[in-house]
């Protein structure tokens, strides 16, 4: 497949994952009133809709071949993945989303807290109607999702961060929600064990290479993360060229970055840059993406040679790419 | 069945349900680590347990007899309503809830918030394994206990708040999960159309009566309630004995009434009481729980009398005790 014809397709899922969105939001507005009409604004602000676009994918890899069968999975993942959006932007006091204000921003933290809260049930009710073992794969990764951002907490500004414990914090936040997906689309195409592992470890992956890219981005700077440059230093966050370079630095250099993560602010970007390409973290975290970039290809050898699997082959050149 | 005996009866109902959020609780500790040692304290906390002890007694009284079949569903709506106390609680800045610090008093927000959607994941994982219909029921409930918060927050002191108002947030936030519940273990017990709609009624009359309960018990004062007397009337909420007497009084006293309800303090509580029995309107909120009571009893007429119509009468009666 040429590589505009996989865009074009690509465009084609994601706009038929924006239709359901809509259709979705506007109908749960008419019931539930202003709680739909806050929540859906963030729904429907954008995003690349990644999650439901490669739940499509891996359930028609799988051997699906009924839209209707697993539309609603793949709306509740970006249902659920929008609530965890809206709780993580208020507890790392983010203004912006998406471009755009974020609801405690907008509409202060109380009706954020509960935005969040009608978005999951939302998810939930979505996801809610699949058989249990589907349910289970979803509501075990929800869990563990809440479990990785309290590890997330506990190791804000611990500069003894492990890159075994970021592995750990990531694999429950960003990937583990990816691996789900993309198991429980397996499931509801009624794939084997052995296939549904597969689309699972294909997420993880994939998922593991689209949080060290944004990673990047957050030192980098790039309008598409919708947040200002430098976000997650911040914050605190323990994000993995930082502890690449925790790691690899010594005396003076060590003491300085320390500093400089401990009172972040813009004027320190050019020096954490250099202190950072100092001990080639960022060249680094990209052979990292790379790595991970290819495990999650070769998950996808198990599976006959369809247009799902080049579209997905395409969706990680696109995370691949996202940060160059 | 004599009163004792009945006490006897929910008792060991509520001791099994104890004994399985305990275990529950146990395992994910072990799985999930701090998230679930932290939301646990919470579910294990104590609380009356009269959720999931209605859900059960409604499940036997639909004519369902196998235990197995409705405690994940029982301990959903246990789940789930502890994870709203959780974001409740954040929202209203209540330090103590159950006698024991809040969550993000003792852990911080950012937790707070996190052990709130673990609680919401636990209670959908384990709800969703229930067919479409029962899921959906649930699912609609939690929406529109979102919708209903997200209503109660745009009334806050707003002394233009209308009986029909107040039943509308309290249908929503209070009654519904009640109804929802009981809908729920008449769906599972595989009841018909009209004993489901038998038991969603009671459940909504009852929980109407428990929250006007929990309206009177806030200014009368009680250490069962585990938080602060004035509690709601610190917050601004807008209590249905509150919004009575704004109603009846007039001149002087509506003047002075609202001046306290704008800057209220311990120091008004014996006037804001002389004012509300002079509007009658702690009496009036005794006879509107007395009504809703008995709509509740009206619905279980519609049942054969058995152990579990005895005992749902008694919570009937453990409702309207409560506030004596």
């Amino acid at each position: 497949m040429e590589d505009n014809d996989a865009l074009d397709k690509i465009d084609a899922i994601r706009d038929l994952v924006n239709a359901n969105l809509e259709a979705i939001i506007a109908e749960q507005s008419s019931i539930f009133g202003e709680v739909a009409q806050v929540s859906g604004q963030v729904v429907l602000a954008g995003g690349k809709r990644i999650r439901p676009i490669m739940v499509m994918l891996a359930y028609e890899l799988a051997g699906g071949d009924d839209l209707d069968e697993i539309i609603p999975f793949a709306m509740s993942n970006e249902f659920i993945h929008t609530a965890s959006l809206v709780h993580d932007d208020i507890n790392d006091e983010s203004l912006t989303r998406r471009g755009h204000d974020t609801i405690h921003a907008k509409y202060g933290q109380a009706k954020a807290i509960i935005a969040g809260d009608w978005l999951f049930s939302q998810g939930f009710g979505l996801g809610g109607q699949y058989e249990k073992e589907v349910v289970d794969v979803m509501a075990h990764y929800c869990s563990k999702l809440a479990s990785a951002e309290f590890t997330q907490i506990d190791h804000i500004l611990d500069l003894a961060t492990s890159p075994e414990d970021y592995l750990d914090i990531v694999s429950g936040k960003t990937a583990g929600p990816f691996a789900a997906g993309c198991k429980g689309a397996g499931l509801i195409a009624k794939a084997d064990k052995e296939a549904c592992e597969k689309l699972f470890e294909f997420g993880m992956q994939i998922g593991i290479a689209f949080q060290l890219v944004d990673d990047l981005l957050d030192i980098r700077g790039d309008e598409r993360m919708g947040k200002p440059r430098g976000s997650d230093i911040y914050e605190g966050k323990m994000t993995l060229p930082i502890i690449h370079a925790l790691t690899i630095l010594h005396g003076n250099q060590r003491v300085r970055f320390a500093d400089i993560l401990h009172n972040f602010n813009d004027s320190h970007f050019d020096e954490l840059i250099s202190l950072l390409n100092f001990g080639d973290s960022l060249n680094y975290t990209e052979i990292l993406i790379q790595n991970h970039l290819e495990r999650a290809l070769q998950n996808l050898d198990f599976f006959p040679d369809c247009d799902a699997k080049q579209l997905l082959k395409h969706l990680v050149n696109m995370v691949q790419n996202r940060h160059k």
